[in-house]
């Protein structure tokens, strides 16, 4: 397998021009009346797990921070700026020189994340943490968003293999090739996606489609030619005509003419339509009764965690699925609505916290610059995650008292417990300093988090529990004394 | 503005390997065992308009040609290809020096389509057919949902212009450059995504974010501070703190103090957060009565077609909606289900139509090569699209005896009609033979059809009309014979 990707996850392409105008326009602005040595933080947090989920996996961090280390604007770029007529010279002139000069901490991509924490924080001059704001969360919303759903259906599956065979329903090809990395950081086995596969080093799988079956003269022939030029491989399309009359027959007949006297076995048959639950348990008596027990049997019709769920239920003998459209769209609940918000800002050489105010209380953001601590029980179990200031240090050697600021006048206590910080420097002073991590070790994260610290009732579909998102009585204290002063309307 | 775009539209990244395996497995084993004078014919088609629409757009044509005719194999290609160990050392030099040999028929993009009829067919060697089967379907699919979605939005907003601001939710950059195109081209005014506006010369527009309302001191000090950096585009976002009470007062402070002497007027406000038909309604109120007339109102918060419906519905005073994330994932039904089905084959010299039996009628495919015509009437109204043969022709100088499949009984007859073809050759023997079309252009013929063309009883969103899709009676019968014989199982 070519791991060629590990070196460079992004295309050659240059994306630093993917933005809303917006960011410019403020940059400009900054560029023309600003302080150049103010800087801000800025937050990267959801709100919402999707499709009622108790948790969310973050993926495309990789991507991001090669995003971030090599945005750059070349000639055309600049050409582009200027004929927009909005923009002052100077401005443009700093920008066909411009690096990115900040700082980004950031989770271990493949870490399970949960609602109104930040992720991931740009520390950096006002222009470099507006200027990446809408590449970085286009990126982390599409991963995420798939790397969550397809973990959904890899749990129905309950064991067997799940594959991605969703390109030709993705909206357009980076959402198939990031879409298909982020599967496999979710779960997937693979993917039948060529450029993901390359550009990844992630298994790729695939056969033949109908059109194969329809052009021989006959489904034998078709799966008899197949067979003779794949035989250790050989898997065979069984649902163009009838499943059970001539599918199943003709392929139990090419496995005894065809792979038998080649001392071969046929792998497995798939069907791409029907009643699968009802199908499979035939296809799989049939099989067993021709003496093809080891022989599997994929399936491939609009499936997601629910069909999957109820298939199984059912009975259904199924070895893989290959799940297309709603995994690849997400498309019971495809937005991730991650944000990027000022959390504060450092004006004259003094860092001034900010709180975004709405109606809705968890609308309210967390203000300032703070840490994330995931907090684990005796038994390795993830209790809960608690939000301190940047400055705070979590002693758990004794009890510990924290508020959670959804019931503040419950006095909780942690005992016997152990902790770990999870946002980490990626990025300082514009230069990356962590190593590029593999694609398999994120999977492997995942998988682990996922089995020995996430509770099964938060992994369950159907009102999961809600992870606790605790605060330190110092953090507690300090956001609201913020909301207190923040009731003047003016915000000042 | 810069339309460069309109030469290159797509990035100059090699896009061959986006496919499913199954694309090279089916094509080695062609090339092994396949006559290479053998051909195809397939069809792209779809069975279902989103959202229970009447009607859907075609868009990404241009991207298709672009791609078919650049596609080639690299050699860093080859050597992926080989390290999977699954295809012949003959057939990968082949791909070495592969170029697309086949023509390819379209119907012009931006052209309203409706299910089961083919949108664009590829006549080519197997090989070839096969091999662009996925990059063909993911972009149709990826743009013309993104365009029959906006027109969607488009027509709630009943003449006020609808931009997309949705890129940050998009599915990876792909997602929010392309699905910013087939927006334009579904009759939103513009993008927020600088991306988009550089390489397809789509008007890009983009103000502040809530970070530079808080960076500010005051809301004042921000408002004022980009009206004198941009006094002839000033558009304020008045939602950070409070609308009401600080958001409007300091905007028509701000047009006061800083703009009206400068000899400018405030332009617009923007809300991105609360009851929109509430609020601008008293923004309007308060602008109105400190002589802001002219200034305009922009919202943008979780809109589609609906919400938007319901503000207008409430008397909401709106002059544009910028709508993200459910115009760019399409989210109330995020997939466009075009298909890939092989309609004939030439073997041995001879043209064999083929069809693709189900237990389902509808899914049952429209075997053979075919012709697609529109149908008008007198008052140039498009009353059905008519499939024929090949090679026949329809004469409607007198009256026109049709099959409508659904109802074969009904002996139906054109009378006083004119007519279309639909499908026409943009690829010829591998070369584009289609001049490139202009954004704008494809944008105004969408907007021409459904002003002139198509009902409005098709364009309304609940129980939209259903468009007929008729058969001449040649090719009626051809396709029953067809089914006859399929009635074997073996589908010999």
């Amino acid at each position: 397998m070519n791991h060629s990707s590990q070196m460079s996850t992004l295309d050659e392409r240059n994306l630093s021009m993917m933005m809303d105008l917006y960011e410019m326009t403020m940059s400009n602005g900054y560029y023309l009346s600003g302080d150049p040595d103010d800087l801000a933080t800025f937050d990267v947090f959801f709100r919402r797990v999707p499709d009622g989920g108790g948790f969310a996996i973050f993926a495309g961090l990789e991507q991001v921070i090669d995003f971030i280390v090599d945005m750059r604007f070349d000639e055309e770029d600049i050409e582009y700026f200027r004929s927009l007529g909005k923009f002052d010279d100077g401005f443009l002139e700093f920008l066909s020189k411009y690096r990115f000069r900040g700082d980004v901490w950031a989770f271990d991509e493949g870490t399970v994340i949960y609602p109104n924490e930040p992720i991931l924080t740009v520390t950096a001059p006002l222009i470099d943490a507006q200027l990446v704001e809408t590449a970085v969360l286009a990126q982390i919303n599409h991963q995420s968003l798939i790397a969550t759903k397809t973990r959904r259906i890899v749990r129905a599956a309950q064991g067997r293999a799940v594959s991605d065979f969703g390109a030709r329903r993705a909206h357009n090809t980076d959402a198939a090739v990031y879409g298909a990395r982020a599967a496999y950081i979710g779960g997937a086995a693979g993917s039948a996606t060529v450029l993901a596969g390359q550009k990844f080093g992630i298994p790729v799988s695939g056969t033949m489609a109908h059109s194969w079956v329809m052009y021989h003269d006959s489904e034998f022939d078709a799966f008899a030619n197949y067979a003779r030029i794949y035989p250790d491989d050989t898997i065979l399309l069984i649902d163009t005509y009838n499943v059970l009359r001539s599918g199943v027959p003709n392929a139990i007949r090419c496995a005894k003419e065809v792979l038998e006297p080649l001392g071969r076995r046929l792998k497995g048959v798939r069907l791409d339509s029907g009643d699968l639950a009802y199908l499979t348990k035939e296809v799989r008596r049939m099989l067993d009764e021709a003496g093809l027990e080891d022989c599997k049997i994929v399936v491939s019709n609009s499936l997601d965690e629910y069909s999957i769920t109820s298939i199984i239920e059912q009975g259904g003998c199924i070895d893989s699925f290959g799940v297309g459209e709603r995994l690849i769209t997400a498309r019971s609940d495809p937005v991730f609505g991650a944000v990027y918000k000022v959390a504060a800002v450092r004006k004259r050489g003094v860092w001034e916290p900010k709180i975004k105010i709405s109606e809705t209380v968890d609308k309210i953001t967390n203000p300032g610059r703070k840490k994330v601590h995931r907090i684990y029980d005796r038994t390795g179990h993830a209790i809960c995650d608690l939000i301190t200031g940047e400055n705070e240090t979590v002693d758990l050697s004794g009890p510990y008292a924290y508020i959670d600021p959804i019931r503040p006048w419950k006095h909780g206590v942690l005992e016997g417990c152990t902790s770990r910080e999870l946002l980490k420097p990626v990025i300082v002073d514009g230069k990356r300093v962590s190593p590029a991590r593999d694609l398999k070790e994120i999977r492997d994260y995942v998988d682990s988090q996922l089995r020995n610290e996430i509770w099964q009732e938060e992994q369950r579909f159907d009102n999961p529990h809600i992870h606790h998102m605790d605060m330190s009585p110092g953090y507690y204290s300090f956001k609201m004394a913020l909301l207190d002063r923040a009731g003047n309307p003016e915000g000042e």
